[in-house]
């Protein structure tokens, strides 16, 4: 492994949300050419694209997926990849992209996430969807609610919450899309709200369910010490953990072996604890998702993260650790390959201070995004770090100065 | 990127063809065990699972593909991803693999190739595997073999040839085929029966064209120099370029842009020429493909391949180097997220000396895999070396046999 770091330079998202009039090609183009802007490089400096997409074959009748945008974005003729773990499919093309860096392969790649999920109608989008999970269960007509609704019932019973609890997820969630001019769901949300919304799977309700959605999310990262601006965001970690997709087979359903693995290794490879975490995108598909999130990575003590959400542990304004300032997977919205590589977007501009209404957070130093695929089967954990950056063509300047000193 | 090599300590496939008896996950599993067996490392040595599969959603409505085949290989909570590029999944799943080796981030990883595509059904397979190719292409109702007829179109035209001198290459591919236990087609074929064949897709005929196919195929690749044997096979380059999806796109039908590329780095990472290559398995989803190939890799000048399969330049027992001893897609069948990898199993095989009937070359030193998705957009090709290992565990033995000696 190379000693350089790997830094973003460029970061960028579409509006997320039901975007009739876009195609997947728009989409991809929006964030690609507004990340690379960015980044100052051209598109010649891109040597290699990473895609995360789940659904473009099941929804799309598309596969080939990283020749076809790469096509679509004129990368042609360099190597593309898409990678897919269901909804972590941004989350694991970001890692793998990280490694073909550190392996010496490139200098500067881009990745792009992205899901179109509106034009195929719900029924089909459902469908879909539980083909990130065990066959099974599939078999038995359970849906993702009703997975993540087993969870929620266990997690009840076991730390004496009840559905209000679960509630205080959304409120928080929507309070931080509110903000979020990107964000499918700008209305905030009541307790009572959530209360009164249809139940989809007991416990939870529509205001616990993250929406389907369309939308893209770019990155450009670099380890080219020559285009790495003073202040930039290095990737510190990039860790992943898998467990069986049944939860039938699992010895927990109140947390993720997956998550926990991720995050683990995660925190000793970035040599950071979770109270250093200032900011934090997490995987909330469902208000259950978050509260098992914060646990798994240690935000929150095991069967607390009820109790904190409430408390304002992780809201803008009154926590210390702000977590899905974006609005989540719950009011930004969920276009599932594209949710990993938003998450990492959002930290980028938390930690450079360039969220705008949505900033959360001032003089944040460390990051963590945390995605999900399926109902645990895989996850990816990254952390982020503000870095001030002595590029070479700093030191080039300084002597310069020294040299005009004397 | 890290000195050392790269090793392949463990390889094997299924038997391909129509195995209506077995699952995917029973064909992962005899792949895997078999691969791991040879190998001598055991289930905790694996430290990530990459695998290539593309239909899985389409055909057999699973996603989250790397996690699936984790659980079933009691992989689980390894890092388990899933590459999809059409009909070269095979090889970016093994390219990705190897980066992440070079990343520093593993010493010892699985690479799992999968299809099963029988169970669906011919009208619905042909319509996945469309998914590989352009909208406007596919919208058009133009087929894989449609696509490739073209480009015989194109070839027969430019260079003069007929198509009995396409039937060379099946002729070829079916004579290796007759060696390989494990091929979908045992049967050897004359230039009559493929001239007598069914009609596709003018001008190739049913023998110009590779079966649809279940398999599975599994390589175990470490830097471990513990575990690595004294006789092996290093991987010395492995490249990937794109293209446009769409033929009516490019500037050429002759030649594929996506494989010159690849080649054309992988000699140079290699420091390899395409004469040193002793035998090689390349991509002939149809006969025409083969002959394409054979000019992008440079084993034939540009319009000299037909002639040099006519006088057996690739074939056993004739030329110097032998092209697709497992008798290739066309006889050895074509599980298309398997190909990649089970390509890279047979160059394993006749580098070690191990091909049984089918060995067709002897004291090889260079052997090349190259691995086509769709009609081109995207290919990988990597080479192999055998190469003799100075194993920190023969040089521990053979410091005790000096303490011995005084």
């Amino acid at each position: 492994m190379r000693n350089e770091s790997i830094f973003i330079i460029g970061a960028s998202t579409t509006r997320f949300g039901e975007l009739w009039n876009s195609s997947p090609r728009e989409l991809a183009k929006e964030a690609f050419t507004n990340a690379l802007s960015q980044s100052g490089v051209g598109v010649s400096n891109i040597e290699a694209l990473y895609v995360g997409n789940m659904l473009g074959g099941m929804l799309g009748h598309q596969e080939n997926i990283g020749s076809f945008y790469a096509e679509e974005l004129s990368l042609s003729p360099v190597p593309a990849f898409r990678l897919e773990a269901a909804c972590a499919s941004g989350g694991v093309a970001l890692h793998n992209a990280i490694n073909s860096i550190k392996a010496g392969l490139y200098k500067t790649v881009a990745i792009l996430g992205i899901e179109k999920m509106t034009d195929a109608g719900g029924d089909l989008v459902a469908s879909a969807l539980m083909a990130a999970g065990s066959d099974e269960e599939r078999g038995s007509g359970i849906t993702f609610p009703g997975l993540y609704a087993l969870m929620a019932q266990a997690y009840m019973q076991q730390y004496k919450i009840k559905e209000e609890d679960l509630a205080e997820v959304s409120v928080k969630n929507h309070y931080h899309g509110s903000f979020n001019h990107k964000a499918q769901f700008r209305f905030q949300v009541s307790i009572a709200d959530v209360m009164k919304s249809s139940r989809i799977a007991d416990p939870l309700k529509l205001l616990d369910c993250s929406p389907v959605t369309d939308g893209a999310a770019c990155l450009v990262i670099t380890r080219d010490e020559s285009i790495i601006p003073k202040n930039s965001v290095s990737i510190i970690a990039s860790e992943v953990g898998t467990d069986t997709l049944a939860l039938h087979k699992r010895s927990s359903f109140t947390s993720l072996r997956s998550a926990k693995e991720a995050a683990k290794q995660a925190y000793a490879k970035a040599g950071v604890k979770a109270t250093d975490v200032d900011v934090a995108e997490v995987h909330d598909c469902f208000s259950i998702a978050e509260l098992i999130a914060l646990e798994d990575l240690e935000f929150s003590e095991v069967g607390r993260a009820a109790v904190d959400v409430k408390k304002g542990k992780f809201t803008r304004g009154k926590g210390k650790t702000i977590v899905n300032p974006s609005g989540g997977l719950k009011a930004c919205g969920h276009p599932v390959g594209a949710t990993g590589i938003k998450q990492a977007v959002e930290i980028y501009e938390q930690l450079m201070g360039t969220a705008g209404d949505k900033q959360s957070v001032k003089n944040a130093k460390i990051g963590l995004a945390h995605n999900v695929g399926g109902s645990g089967a895989i996850a990816t954990v990254h952390i982020f770090k503000k870095s001030k950056m002595q590029s070479a063509k700093i030191k080039t300047k300084f002597k310069v100065q020294n040299l005009q000193y004397f």
